[in-house]
């Protein structure tokens, strides 16, 4: 079945953000903040205990460094400084899981990050490089794999992927729009994010049931993802989660 | 023979500290800040990288969560949340270790944390078991040990260590004056650090020999440091820790 | 008639604190944030505007310098270095103001900073020299005063305040136990904060008309406040400062 | 006489960045960092007090808010944000200055911000915009001009200068070579600084004595700046800095 796969752990010092305890029983896929956008080791760490006792699935949700942009700015490094940032990030959260008797089991970069690997192959490269070295150095634990973007076309992506002997797992959004070639329609357009439930959840269930979905100009598409991203910001997206598992359960 | 260790990697943006470059080729361990007080990703992956060329041991320096302060202010976190900086901190070092092909080997706490886990025997147990977990969960790699400080009398951090099955490694001051107890002497005293280099050296050579040195007071204490904590802060200091170097050898 | 005064413009970044535009219509006096334990230029030239649309006072709400402990953690400075700290923060909210056509009327201390020059004099002093010094090179400008905590006996506070010829403004809190030295009763009693709507209105009645409230044993205590302080935080609190509002303009 | 100026008051927190206290002596401009990408309320405080002893003229120096980045970063930011981040910086230095018994003079905007408004006239129009704001609400204070790049035409920034009612000044660079067109060039080639000191002294003669310097293809271009950029920021820089001075002296 697909999976349902939410951030967490984005709350920042007093700062509160989403309702994680309230969403986690519903998910299957918990993308955590590793202290470069949000979160931080305290928050890590009870996101982890979170995770581990509704048995949710720990992803490493590493971004650039910026609190204060909440890693939604492009900020470009030399490939050998964002190896070190993407390191040192899924470094730390592989830690706190194993503290807490648990396997970190995915990474889903986080905000800008996440867009400029889509576009940018050179990054994307540098990604799944990071991945396969965290792999290469931890035999003793089961590989990494990373979470990314489902498209029309995901070639490109696994070509790299598949250099780099590292595993993908798509994603797409039953409440976004999607433009005929796949991509996520742009926020700048009032129709891009759905808040019709109905429709979310006819989207939801025709990616999980293998079947196209209707494009901005009506056409359909076929995307094939392993997964959904759902959000848990409020009480409304928590209740949409809810459906989209309910749906789901019933089809 | 007794090594020398020296605090590492701790720039930060765009500021340097300390010349590294140059006193790496004279030190046996370096302690590397881990991004919380100073440095990191890309400093701290550079750092390693140094350490590798020089065969010189490499330990995580972390901190509390303090830029601002260099992590020389005390700041308190219940134990659980220590635990998780700490965890944060060594998973982080530890990943960039293993991507250059090195092994993290010791942990040395920084600043106020280090000075706060000798006056505090439950802090100093929180430092024990979160070494003794990373150890538990890295059973692939030596075991870490714990770099603390020599005092006349090292029963009580002894024996908690020995309770969390940590191995502790006692460092001393060649340049700090010492009280007849065994404790550094406060620097808010004038004679509290040598800038004496023959002085230095002498008491330098005293622990490396396993002699008495002589405390404030004139009277004479035995400390048995297994290494001795040098300063790469700038060219003065550098030389001296090459004359330590060479003073050793000699001896 | 007594004020109402509330903490506002504490968002930070991506993170949303309290409902500032739910309360703002209810209040009298607004502390906005400097961006030392929350807030920041866009989030108080937003938050000053609507003060403005609602004549609220504006007051700076400065604090040290402590975003990751939202400034509730002590942190220790020399005078100098703390005036600096102040003025700062006085000073960049006081452009803020006069670009938005309004001016800055007071200052009240935050978190920390507001406890601990309760507790020590020399603090109290320093802030109140800062106050005075702002006054002093801005003639042209309504002197701002300095909001503290009323207590039985304000009489130190009063003679260093006159000193330095600065006015104070002193403030109670209606949802707050107080002990019978007129001390606020401390968070760690279960009692401390009242959640009963009824006892807090009693209390802010008490206050508003110039008689004595119950201590936490019991007795009577006579505080003089001209201001209550009231949150903002969610939709309950902003609900019981409504409920105050409606209680104090029956009375 | 032409007039030095040089970036100042830029160590942060543990790190010392430039000799402030050599180079002060030498120069009639201090550009002071606000915080925002250096500095910092204690480091600008002193920083004035040195400026003041040595009776050279403070500017503010504000930045975009990325202190990872030294403002060395493009970041993105509507006008009105843009303007609350410029006014809290200049709001916090006017402060500091008045309560040192100094007075602002002059912006000159750092990094990124600085090259960005000399390609975007939208953005320099915002400068100039809080520039004005500034001025006129504080008629009490002589008005602060702003410093920016001598172009071989500076008639678009002029106009928009004079639109806003705002004094500019403009600035050269002994030390960098220069495009046909009067831009600087790109530090991308290995001639874009000169390193020899009879180079710099050379052309720092000709922009003091208002003669046509040579471009990197060997043209001459006339530029007219009513001040230099000088660097404090090591022993090197600073011999530079007092050669350049005694050399335009002498002429």
């Amino acid at each position: 079945m697909i999976k349902l796969n939410c951030d967490m752990g984005e709350s920042f010092a007093a700062w509160t953000m989403g309702d994680d305890a309230a969403v986690m029983p519903h998910i299957d896929m918990a993308n955590i903040a590793c202290g470069f956008h949000a979160g931080g080791p305290a928050i890590m760490a009870q996101t982890i205990q979170l995770a581990i006792e509704h048995q949710v699935e720990i992803g490493a949700h590493p971004a650039y460094p910026d609190l204060a942009g909440f890693g939604r700015r492009t900020l470009h490094f030399p490939p050998t400084e964002l190896k070190a940032i993407l390191h040192y990030q899924i470094g730390a959260m592989r830690a706190l899981c194993l503290q807490a008797g648990a396997q970190i089991s995915y990474v889903k970069p986080h905000g800008a990050l996440y867009n400029d690997m889509q576009r940018d192959q050179e990054l994307f490269e540098v990604v799944c490089r990071v991945i396969a070295e965290q792999n290469h150095s931890h035999p003793e634990h089961p590989p990494l794999y990373l979470l990314t973007l489902a498209t029309a076309n995901n070639a490109t992506q696994q070509r790299i992927a598949d250099e780099c002997q590292v595993e993908l797992c798509f994603e797409a959004f039953a409440d976004r729009c999607y433009e005929p070639d796949g991509s996520l329609r742009s926020r700048q357009y009032s129709d891009a994010v759905f808040t019709d439930r109905a429709k979310i959840l006819a989207q939801a269930k025709a990616f999980a049931s293998g079947e196209p979905i209707i494009a901005s100009d009506g056409s359909h598409i076929l995307l094939q993802p392993q997964t959904l991203c759902v959000h848990g910001d409020n009480a409304e997206s928590i209740a949409t989660v809810v459906a989209i598992r309910q749906a789901l359960s019933d089809s």
